[in-house]
């Protein structure tokens, strides 16, 4: 199989944590979403949406969404398991992982790209120019993310990891958001003691280097 | 467990027709999404980001994203499978059905959250009013629609459901997708011959009813 990457961007690195978890390490193509090298036919040849990070099987079947790369390897390998045990705590994380991401990530992606004169034009991930910057989503996301965090700060305050007792893929979403949040300049308020605990406690596994 | 429904919004749709291809019925209870009730201080005390599908469990757990309650009931009774059989189509059905949320049905609501006098104020789920339309995400959701039903009609060109052989989650995603668009007028382009055939067929479904 082969796995293409980009080392700056959100979502590869939260399927490198989620390998460094599983102890899975494999050689990964670099791909520079920076330079616009997603968007080129070449890459868009192997990976339609043109988005990272993208796992081709070796009998071609393209997976080009970290979720679904993410299930891919739990059902190849479930030990450690990272996406729950059971019927209620699997549901439990695909749902803190979609809140850390729906109303997190993707909020802080439309920051930057609305913001961010890296991404002129490229206001949708893995689409070719031609989708205009809309300020207004400057406001919206910012919003949005700071109700994520107040939802963050209440599920820590309440349990160790963000899914319940045990690390799971909604800590890695959770930490990539906030990590990725940087890039708009905004950090964990400093009254959330209870994320800050977390935070700190997740800078010490291995995969946060991933 | 206690269901929170909606009737006529395309997220509860996704768990109705779930719930009827695994054979599930339950009793549900019904919440007016276009008068505002999942806004309100009551319902937002069970489910705090206010959305729908909500599923509520015995020991009080609060599981408010779609795809997580279909994954409980996955994991609960897992025939017919509904999000693949092994790791190759575990990650199709995950990948795709992701497609046809992230770039369909999203797209979809944008179009009609930032347009329609029944969401003024309400640019984003289940966040009380305050959030105004963005009158950009209405041609930006369009175009995002467009791209998406091309590569449903690619998908669908060479299998005879979106995620391959088997009726999956990833086409409740895109049927309820297709559906919602109607909202905005949009349809089925009629050059799509395959997308076209494979609606007739799911509609054939006692599912479709749903």
């Amino acid at each position: 199989m082969k796995l293409y990457d980009c080392k700056i961007a959100p979502n590869p690195r939260r399927l490198r944590m989620f390998l460094a978890e599983k102890g899975i390490s494999m050689q990964m193509i670099e791909v520079d979403i920076l330079g616009g090298e997603n968007l080129k036919a070449a890459y868009q040849a192997i990976s339609p949406r043109g988005l990272l990070p993208t796992l081709v099987l070796d009998d071609g079947t393209v997976i080009d969404e970290v979720m679904a790369i993410c299930r891919y390897f739990e059902e190849l390998q479930p030990e450690p398991p990272l996406l729950g045990t059971d019927p209620r705590s699997c549901a439990m994380v695909v749902s803190r992982q979609r809140h850390m991401e729906i109303d997190g990530m993707i909020a802080v992606s439309e920051i930057v790209r609305n913001s961010s004169a890296n991404f002129a034009g490229r206001g949708l991930p893995g689409v070719a120019a031609g989708v205009p910057a809309i300020a207004e989503l400057v406001d919206r996301g910012t919003a949005s993310l700071s109700r994520c965090l107040g939802f963050l700060e209440t599920y820590l305050s309440g349990s160790p990891y963000v899914a319940g007792d045990r690390f799971s893929l909604a800590d890695i979403t959770a930490r990539c958001t906030i990590d990725f949040a940087s890039w708009a300049n905004i950090g964990i308020p400093k009254t959330h003691v209870h994320t800050q605990r977390w935070y700190d406690g997740v800078s010490q596994r291995p995969s946060a280097a991933a």
